[in-house]
């Protein structure tokens, strides 16, 4: 009766983060995409609350994750390498690491409420049996530990392999397929489907639920299914996000048919900026500086909605600096939850600003690796050391910021800029062009705010275990648990660890 | 009768053209701009139509606006130049030229047709008596021939006056302030009053009426009244668009209380896009490409938002190919007004876009000076001359395209593609970043077409007279018409033309 009662009358309330790979902020017609093809995320934007200065903590998939899930940064969670300075790290095949069992994921917490979690898609806190996601919070999963990438040839690299639940079920390109030339695929279809099923049977059960869809259709290569092909302004990356979109309004109508709308916050939002590297077959990061990769606003500032019917005010836009990492404390706030006091949390909680509209002071820091690259506060932001990528990549091709050149800025060496900070008011430059003069009132008043700031943090950081260190063609997803019953396991070279090589 | 009936019945609408000055596609919230400061105008776009590929006939004030009024490019209607190859011009004080009587402004049809016609704020087709609004179409004028640059000294250079009717009735900084330090002035609130002021004597007369509303607030020296100074999360120039957006309200307001709003059919757009020479002074030009005096998409792309009610439907996206040369026709047709046969007109009736949602194909010409310098063609732009602004300039401080650099494409010289263009896809590719290979099926199968319709342009172009070629500061703004009357003519100098010196 308790649950039945709490879930009926919306003390405990469902959630529902539905979070994009490598989409950009201006993807989204609502954040001024100008072919406005996404008219079902438009609309939840216009029903609920548009956050136009939410952030991810880190400008690369697997340590904006695993932020997300436990409220804090890589740098205290471990999602990141002390193999070089201020690197970008992730999950790929050969990673040793993964999720910590010491850290906390707020689905854990959930779970022993009474909350029953899954999550679709994408997980990418690492691969290894010990990471798996029912290991870590998570009572249900359909997706890949993995990106899609591929196709290999399952003898130097397995092909990524796709679970349901503890087991795989199959591999991408062997039993999930990715038309490499046309990008036909159904997954977003599955995926989608998979999250129609899910809400339903939750409603039908009467427990409380979260959902975390964490789909890839964006993420390089870029896919889309046949109904969808061919249909957007903006090429294949655009009939990628019509299904998208599409798939939102799926969802949100799950919802309201199933009658648990008005008891569900659902969370839009991208684990980082628009992949330049793409070139005209990645997202648009508006009219910000770069994109995924750097912690230009580019790379860090997300498409964010939140929409709760008849708790969230409709068309409501929120300057809040806000980060994935509130989730974890707003989420176990609005579930009447209490936070875990033995560790830092870095998110906050932002039910006040979600419910009330209101606006709390904080501030937003950019990470590259180990490496705090950059402080935003109020109106301005502090860049402590600047990157793109190296001259070497450069010249292979790779190119974080392609076609921006802001001297002094983009640098294409790591450029400290610690004993004078470049200074920007992400206000009135969009674009992280024009630095605020060191000598003038403006630059010596703003900085001494974020200089408090920083010290602030620096004194209170002790850096997790780095998990990105280490390598490894031996871990790949050679046996993935259920390979034996399918009959699919492959034969794993014998364990020869290295030092990851991180180039950016 | 005839003129109550049929303004009463909608048989006869009054048409309003708010035009900004160096606002930038960017620069309205529904465009995307992240602080959404624009609620009026957002609120105007969900009444409306929003255009999303938009653009003016020129990326600088005075050809554009020639080129809105005329119907015709500049190259067409004299304004440009000749004096060098593909530089822009405009009508600074010392100009000679301005609108030549031959030209037809559609104000002059409407006219004729028993409109009555307002222009308030800036003029800009030549500041000498023989140019004057009330020369050329319209009735009454509140407003300055050129730009509020100053102040000056009025003995190199004198003032801009400012004019009621066929009579100055002041001068800017002298009469009407501008505080160079703070941006106050009261201006936007003088145009404003006398907008909804015409309104509602047109609303009384029952006269159908054209409202030329081309203010100023947002072209350097960028100014807000007191009441919005200090209140943007982008500075100065925000304070600026908050003005705007708050004024445009109070012209819905009021064609409201008068009860002609289903008459009249409104269209807010900019004459070309935000100076990026304004660094973080100037606008935004959203996701797009440099910005004024450039033939990039954001020199020219403009906020655009068409809005008639009980005519044009609510919540629509248009995706036309549109021109502010289009406002010809278009006006024309609604007015049931016959087009002149006797001179190529550019703009196409763009009715049935609006009233019934039709998409219809034609080619945008991107210009400058004396050149043309792209062409888009459904989703692709040919781009046959690449320039920003020379070296000489760039050392100086002037760039267009301030923090971006496209290789080969943002050039500073003036590049010749012709042989073989730059083809961009600006739907997938909206920075112009990723010129599609020449080698590609798509390249020819778009050039193919793209060629065509260019040759077909270029043969039937007859250049009209160039207005933009002497320079004499003879004829600057000494004695304005009524100056006498106010005791307040200036000492001339004698004339002593010279060719403009025209460096981008
Ligand atoms: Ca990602
Ligand atoms: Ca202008």
């Amino acid at each position: 009766l308790g649950t039945f009662q709490s879930s009926a009358c919306g003390s405990t309330p469902n959630f529902i983060i539905m979070l994009m790979d490598d989409m950009g902020w201006g993807d989204l017609g609502v954040f001024g995409e100008p072919s406005k093809e996404t008219p079902n995320l438009d609309n939840m934007a216009a029903e609920g609350m548009l956050l136009t200065d939410f952030y991810s903590a880190n400008p690369l998939c697997s340590p904006s994750r695993a932020a997300l899930l436990t409220g804090r940064l890589p740098i205290r969670n471990g999602f990141y390498t002390t193999n070089a300075h201020a690197r970008n790290g992730y999950t790929p095949q050969e990673i040793v690491g993964g999720i910590a069992d010491e850290e906390i994921l707020f689905p854990e917490l959930l779970q022993k409420a009474g909350y029953r979690n899954k999550i679709i898609g994408k997980w990418h806190l690492g691969h290894r049996p010990q990471f798996h996601p029912l290991k870590h919070g998570f009572d249900e999963w359909f997706g890949a530990p993995n990106c899609h990438f591929g196709p290999y040839d399952n003898k130097q690299r397995p092909n990524i392999p796709v679970y349901n639940g503890m087991d795989m079920v199959g591999r991408y390109y062997e039993d999930f397929q990715i038309h490499r030339e046309t990008g036909e695929s159904n997954l977003t279809q599955i995926f989608t489907q998979q999250a129609v099923d899910f809400i339903e049977r939750q409603a039908q059960s009467q427990k409380p639920f979260f959902l975390y869809w964490a789909i890839d259709a964006t993420h390089g290569p870029v896919y889309a299914s046949k109904p969808f092909l061919g249909t957007s302004r903006r090429g294949l990356y655009g009939d990628a996000v019509k299904e998208l979109d599409s798939a939102v309004g799926q969802i949100l109508d799950a919802l309201k048919t199933h009658k648990v709308d008005d008891n569900t916050l659902v969370v839009f939002s991208s684990d980082n900026g628009g992949a330049m590297v793409s070139k005209d077959k990645g997202g648009s990061n508006g009219p910000f500086l770069c994109g995924k990769q750097t912690t230009f606003e580019g790379g860090m500032r997300e498409p964010t909605i939140a929409w709760w019917p008849k708790h969230i005010k409709p068309r409501q836009v929120s300057y809040q600096l806000g980060s994935l990492m509130d989730m974890f404390p707003t989420l176990l706030s609005l579930a009447d939850i209490t936070l875990p006091r033995d560790r830092a949390i870095d998110g906050i909680d932002l039910s006040d600003t979600l419910l009330n509209g209101k606006n709390i002071d904080r501030p937003i820091f950019y990470y590259r690796g180990n490496e705090m690259m950059a402080v935003r506060l109020g109106m301005y932001k502090a860049h402590y050391w600047t990157w793109t990528n190296g001259l070497q990549e450069l010249r292979q091709g790779i190119d974080f910021c392609r076609g921006e050149n802001v001297i002094n800025v983009t640098t294409h060496d790591q450029r400290n800029h610690t004993s004078q900070p470049l200074l920007f008011h992400v206000g009135r430059d969009l674009g992280e062009r024009y630095p605020i003069s060191p000598d003038s009132i403006e630059y010596h008043s703003a900085m001494k705010k974020i200089s408090k700031v920083v010290r602030d943090h620096k004194t209170n950081l002790t850096p997790g275990q780095p998990q990105l260190n280490w390598c490894d063609t031996g871990v790949m997803n050679w046996k993935p648990i259920g390979c034996e019953k399918l009959g699919r396991c492959l034969p794993a070279p014998s364990s020869n660890p290295y030092k990851c090589v991180w180039m950016h």
